[in-house]
């Protein structure tokens, strides 16, 4: 059976990156490793690790963009929950056996081969999941 | 200096525990170790550990709470990030130090001894932080 190894991270929406890095990552004191643009995401997203998982700041470089419409709408905070799996295409299978609501019915894949799916907030309790599975090397 | 040591939980708020279950515990197969009145919070909480974090599902149980009014005005969702540090009362200086809004300026302490703090969200870009230091046993 398929399981959760871990949060791999939360993402955070954000609309001023040089602020928040100020709060994430100068005040609390967070090792930023990686700050750099997304153009599939249209995003710009810091990445500060934690332990084992990682906080991300994603902040919108479009103005039409999925994500800057989530950040007009609902104003910046916690966007989404990325959980770690080690085989998501069975979980999306067991997800949907049990009625589960499903963004991507099959999981997309990266550049650099790790596989995501998301899941709709409708069957969480209002959460964006996303699944996450490393690229097998 | 203090340090953040991990993600201690990710609080999701629901109204409808049972329905939330079916999805974090049952679909998703994460273990749930404790699901318990918290008469100080007025809530019922479900805690769902993921490697050396948790997932805490939080239902309001009474109408007029800050939870429930949260809830009532926002829906169900992500409601805060918990961060686990070494040195809270350390860190909760260094943070004013910076400027940042905090909602407690000195720790609160829960039954079992641990100790907790809340930053304000207009600091963080949006997300409401706790932070979170174990008991001294």
């Amino acid at each position: 059976m398929p399981a959760i190894k871990s949060i791999h991270h939360v993402a955070v929406l954000v609309d001023d990156m040089q602020k928040s890095l100020s709060f994430w990552r100068d005040a609390l004191g967070l090792q930023m490793t990686d700050l750099r643009d997304n153009p599939a995401e249209q995003a710009q997203i810091a990445f500060l690790p934690v332990a084992g998982s990682e906080i991300e700041l994603v902040r919108p470089t479009s103005e039409d963009s999925g994500l800057a419409k989530y950040l007009a709408k609902r104003g910046p905070g916690m966007h989404h929950l990325c959980l770690e799996t080690d085989d998501i295409e069975a979980m999306l299978a067991q997800l949907k056996a049990q009625g589960v609501r499903l963004i991507n019915e099959t999981p997309r894949t990266g550049e650099d081969g790790r596989k995501y799916a998301f899941i709709h907030p409708e069957s969480t309790g209002g959460v964006l999941v996303e699944l996450y599975q490393f690229a097998v090397v």
